[in-house]
């Protein structure tokens, strides 16, 4: 089965917002191997969006589109699928309830008159929104599924967690569960040369996904899954930080919870990033207890970081220690890390090139070092230091 | 004129990476007030990129397409645009300097070969990459204009702004300048009613576009494009925090710079993120003297926090202020920033509803505080948190 993703909107194609909906859609649909043949976004216009539709169902047989399905004029998804496949709108007694459900839950009157959002077209079955208004909707028309869900991307996972993946997975994983893997450290093409024969022998079973900077997926199907994921696993192993469909910085926070270890943080050149990214996850305070952004070297000298260690230099691993040591002790935390480095773009006065980063970790009276020559601009320099720290980390728990 | 953009590549139907070339072209092509009919992704393959051409020509004059221009025999682009236009490859001497200028900038030697990226449409223009292999090309057929980027996103930006945009704005505004306005801390819609009688002057020549959260830009063109703007400034004045194209925190950064002030910063809920971003900006050591993270009671404590201002809770405009003194004075900056609030998801043992944040500002002698109920994920709330904060910095200078 192959599959095409649309959103509609005319804010999509401003550039004003990210159509996020089809990225954790495709990557879902990657997991469960399903062919995405294309990604498509159209305007509020119902003559484009039914030119879209002709295209698509061309090319693929499983049309995922997201957005139009709000009550203004400008929201016309419904009437131009309704155009599309023949099919009448029709009053649906079952979405006009998801719609009261809704308008219940937040106390709000339901006012006189039918709303938009209870028409769907003929034949198709409601989706149930729980989290917005809008149901969405699935038609199967020509032996072509069209399956609707709101843009809101808090409603569109609604459903498509609770409904449309689900039932895809029934359809396509029913009797062999998924395997999942991921890897830290590692490129896409060196993953791949690493387990190349493996892949070989089931290449439509086993796919490789870019994740977060540095972390790699694998998703394993099919009948020999097993069989498979053991023999992948045991090759990648010292890189696999989980087994699960987890993030590095989840699976750290986890641990850290699991095994009631702080941590505190001082961070020059990524000026907070490391402490933003865990803190960014419901819950940290337990593991995270305070961070300090010595951004300067007046703020390194203020923290207390001794004289000698300038003589080392601003970015050396002797000052990534004393950061690292600085946190613990200030935070009186298990853990300390210390990361200093120079980001870009120009070298400034510093002594050392655009990209080193040292990370410093202290624990108990073990002390963890590591230098880093990082590529590509600020930004990618500064998020691959925090993961390159989260691994540190990791590691040392 | 109307344009369409398409992404190739199979990385973007996996969900691995967002096209973001999509979003700052489109940015742009609005800008200029060229409507865009749709963007489009499609995989490594002949076929879908020939049909989704067939597709986007039919529906738009101008194509803007990025990747699939590297060496390997997934980089299909060229051979597509071949296929699709009846144009052959053909070698291009002008192509070969380009890449012979790239190899010669990283001293890589020149291996044998005439190298696939020196092959182009035959009569299409070659467009200069000066920071990358490929260089791209631009083709007119059936008065439809096809230009094609590389897929790396600072390659592609490089090509987009040294030529492809400098050439459609002398197409499109040559004679007229665009003016730009951003505001802060009104929704597009309030911005669109404020202004609703301006607009419904000249409609397709006032463009209103949602950038970072709460900051909406602005562009006015057309031949009454300066009446039209100082009307618009004048009824929007005191939201309006830049009329150039630069963000919020790019304003703040350059007006601290500018007056040589410094600032340091204190966050607890936002756990660092308004340091990230204002160090995310190049030179901001300039300004920012360091931050502390207290992101806990206990850290709180450690950095001098009297018990009297627990009292108050840790989530209080007083705490706020608090936290900006020790900021400020701690580090010795001219200014401080304290952030408190709860981001949620659960209220844990906090008092305060979800989405209450409280923002002290400490300068000389003066001190504001500030609380806001913010609606969002926890995400959200953090974002708008810091937004608001950089607000509060730049009324401040």
């Amino acid at each position: 089965m192959e599959a095409y993703i649309i959103g509609i909107g005319n804010e999509l194609l401003r550039g004003s917002i990210v159509n996020t909906n089809a990225v954790f859609i495709a990557q879902d649909l990657v997991k469960l191997g399903i062919r995405v043949k294309g990604m498509l976004n159209v305007g509020d216009d119902i003559n484009s969006i039914v030119s879209s539709l002709r295209f698509v169902t061309d090319v693929a047989d499983l049309i995922l589109i997201t957005g139009g399905l709000g009550p203004t004029h400008d929201d016309l998804t419904r009437e131009a699928v309704s155009l599309f496949t023949g099919l009448p709108l029709v009053f649906s007694e079952e979405a006009l309830e998801n719609i009261k459900y809704y308008f219940s839950l937040r106390k709000r009157p339901f006012g006189p008159g039918t709303p938009k959002e209870a028409f769907i077209p003929k034949g198709s079955e409601v989706l149930k929104n729980n989290v917005g208004v809008a149901p969405g909707f699935w038609v199967r028309h020509n032996n072509k599924d069209i399956v609707v869900l709101p843009g809101v991307p808090r409603e569109a996972r609604d459903i498509w967690e609770n409904i449309v993946k689900k039932r895809l997975e029934n359809l396509y994983s029913k009797d062999n569960p998924i395997f999942t893997l991921r890897v830290f450290g590692l490129g896409e093409s060196t993953v791949e040369s690493k387990i190349l024969d493996i892949i070989k022998e089931d290449p439509s079973n086993i796919d490789i996904l870019i994740g977060e900077p540095l972390e790699i997926k694998l998703f394993i199907r099919g009948e020999n899954a097993q069989k498979l994921f053991e023999r992948i696993k045991e090759r990648l192993e010292e890189y696999i930080f989980t087994t699960d469909d987890e993030s590095l910085v989840e699976v750290v926070v986890k641990k850290l919870k699991e095994r009631k270890i702080t941590v505190a943080t001082a961070e020059s050149c990524t000026g907070g990033l490391l402490a933003e990214k865990i803190t960014d996850i419901p819950g940290s305070s337990e593991i995270f207890k305070g961070g300090f952004i010595p951004y300067t070297r007046w703020a390194k000298k203020i923290l207390g970081v001794p004289s000698y260690i300038f003589d080392a230099g601003e970015v050396s691993l002797e000052m990534a220690e004393n950061l690292a040591r600085i946190a613990r002790d200030k935070f009186s935390s298990d853990i300390g890390i210390g990361i200093t480095g120079n980001a870009g773009p120009s070298a400034g006065d510093n002594t050392k090139p655009v990209g080193y980063v040292c990370i410093g970790l202290v624990k108990d009276n073990e002390v963890i070092c590591k230098d880093f020559q990082l590529e590509g601009d600020r930004a990618r320099v500064r998020s691959l230091a925090v993961q390159w720290a989260l691994d540190m980390l990791r590691r040392s728990i």
